[in-house]
């Protein structure tokens, strides 16, 4: 690639500190790639605060455009050099919007960059794992209360307030995604959307929740059951709580998403519950909730060090419930630090 | 076209009435041009809320993918008709990630079905009016209660939660967007990041928020001086009222975005406030806080009866402070009618 072309986002910001707004008015940032120049096509009305803003090394040239002119004159100056060139961009952030403007104006011949960042954003630096732990201090002192709050006539509303204001208190900017709580028969939806059903005995409850500090992400899960499980329940918890513990004990650098997704489903696997676990074992996480790398067993590219994702093994299962533990894991040389300790057997309310 | 795709967003649940997930994970709706089918491509792990949501008349086809197979053969399946031909595509929501997905898989000649399908959401239904005089109702409440709490010493962010939580008080779903309180030299940006700090006597303070109920969206701006306004302050408001004024009364079905806009700016320019007039003067408004049409000078569309827009001059002036006023408007057959309703003499606290 002769340039990179980066949308307002987490790329953006990783690379130069700029917080750009996405939004329907055109925002690019073209770098050469021997990292000589930054040209900055943004609205006239940004540029204020990212002139504030801006405090890298790499000199930037900025091409602001007014909403009375539009922004194609802006983008022509700025990608005068980007005529007939190759140009990494981010297939998972460019819109078809950015990506026509850019062939109107420079004819460029686009390739997907996101693997290529994505190697470098996903060896995380020290400064960035101390935030990380930040985050998982916060989600975790939260998670605690949300679980102690948990009895019969409670709705799933009420206890995921209760979480996100406990987040707030130790220093949360803010969830890091919509906290889910998960009751009964909603525990078998793995992408439950939060809401007013009150909590029973003989439910299985699914708390899924992150907070974000200082722009970085932590991410847990925890299952309770309200009244001693059934034997069912009991099943499908010893089984997913042994596939994570499987996949954090096994976890090395080196090893592919394949590999440690493989490790967790193994487990449910053998206790005959593979077709309940119907999603990857987890993701990257970082300034994004979810970013590369993918567990997946499609992800065949080697985990460095440094690299932090979840370990999420689920089984739902209808008429039963669902379970998912999920923890937060660092590679190391030495194989996977959890950055998540909160307690992981099964909590009896 | 012979067929639009859509993205997870409003345009799909406006025609689908579907809320599909936008995340990393591939999810689209292929849809035929004379509505005779709709084929689904979306993860597995979301079917079971789709098909629970889905009450529309065409036939839907379902094309699950899981996270081990991955979305292209789903994608195949799904696209077998759209071989070869051309597929109106959402310019500014869909990402190159898609685009390179379906020319993989059916080659198709993708052109921007953005100003076609937005030509048919400008247009608003009885229905949706009365959700949006709602969001009015809840936002117009909470401002009532945020502008009575203005005093020297409260911060921009104290202002900015009683706001919100009476907002929720009146029956709200959530701010429509991050609710601003610009504060003194904060005022002079128009997009100013709500923050810590103190008002004090002498500020103007631009309070800028929304309320989203059952979907849909409305939008407010006020201005307010804290202390008696110096004789610069009241030059500036004077001029945004008037241009206020006459955009809304002037404002005509058939009329362009561009020719609305004239009528506030001319107004500004005339007072020989132009260049801190820095700004489009509004944006559409519904299921998605910033929509077609946009008033704006390059947009040359004529204006639909039955669109919901914003008419938002302001000045921005270092060393003076900044004036923003903004109402929600309808245009009708005899002119537009403000749905917003707020008092707009300047009001000094």
């Amino acid at each position: 690639m002769d340039y990179v072309v980066l949308m307002p986002g987490a790329n953006l910001q990783y690379f130069t500190g700029l917080s750009l707004h996405l939004s329907e008015r055109l925002a690019l940032a073209l770098i050469a790639a021997d990292a000589q120049s930054i040209h900055i096509v943004l609205p006239a009305l940004e540029q204020p605060r990212a002139l504030a803003e801006y405090s890298g090394e790499i000199a930037v040239r900025w091409f602001p455009w007014s909403d009375d002119e539009g922004p194609m004159n802006a983008l022509r100056n700025a990608a005068a050099g980007l005529i007939g060139r190759t140009v990494g961009v981010e297939y998972t952030t460019m819109r078809v919007m950015e990506l026509r403007a850019l062939e109107e104006v420079a004819g460029i011949h686009s390739i997907d960059a996101s693997a290529a960042i994505a190697s470098l954003r996903m060896q995380k630096g020290n400064d960035e794992i101390e935030l990380m732990r930040e985050a998982v201090r916060i989600v975790e002192a939260g998670l605690k209360t949300a679980i102690e709050a948990i009895q019969p006539g409670r709705t799933e509303r009420e206890i995921a307030r209760m979480w996100e204001e406990a987040m707030q208190a130790a220093g949360g900017e803010g969830p890091s995604f919509a906290t889910i709580v998960a009751s009964g028969p909603n525990s078998a939806n793995p992408h439950h959307t939060t809401g007013e059903r009150q909590i029973q005995t003989g439910d299985l409850v699914i708390l899924d929740g992150g907070a974000l500090y200082r722009g970085y992400c932590s991410d847990i899960t925890r299952t309770v059951s309200v009244g001693e499980p059934t034997a069912q329940q009991r099943k499908l918890y010893d089984a997913v709580l042994a596939a994570n513990r499987a996949a954090c004990a096994g976890a090395k650098p080196g090893m592919s998403g394949a590999q440690v997704d493989r490790l967790a489903r193994q487990v449910i696997e053998d206790a005959e519950l593979g077709r309940y676990f119907i999603h990857r074992t987890g993701h990257g996480l970082g300034m994004e909730i979810h970013e590369p790398p993918y567990i997946a067993s499609t992800n065949k590219v080697a985990l460095p060090i440094g690299t932090v994702f979840t370990v999420e093994p689920g089984t739902y299962v209808a008429g039963i419930g669902g379970v998912r533990i999920e923890d937060d894991v660092l590679l190391t040389a030495n194989g996977a630090e959890c950055l998540t300790n909160f307690p992981r057997e099964l909590i009896v309310k």
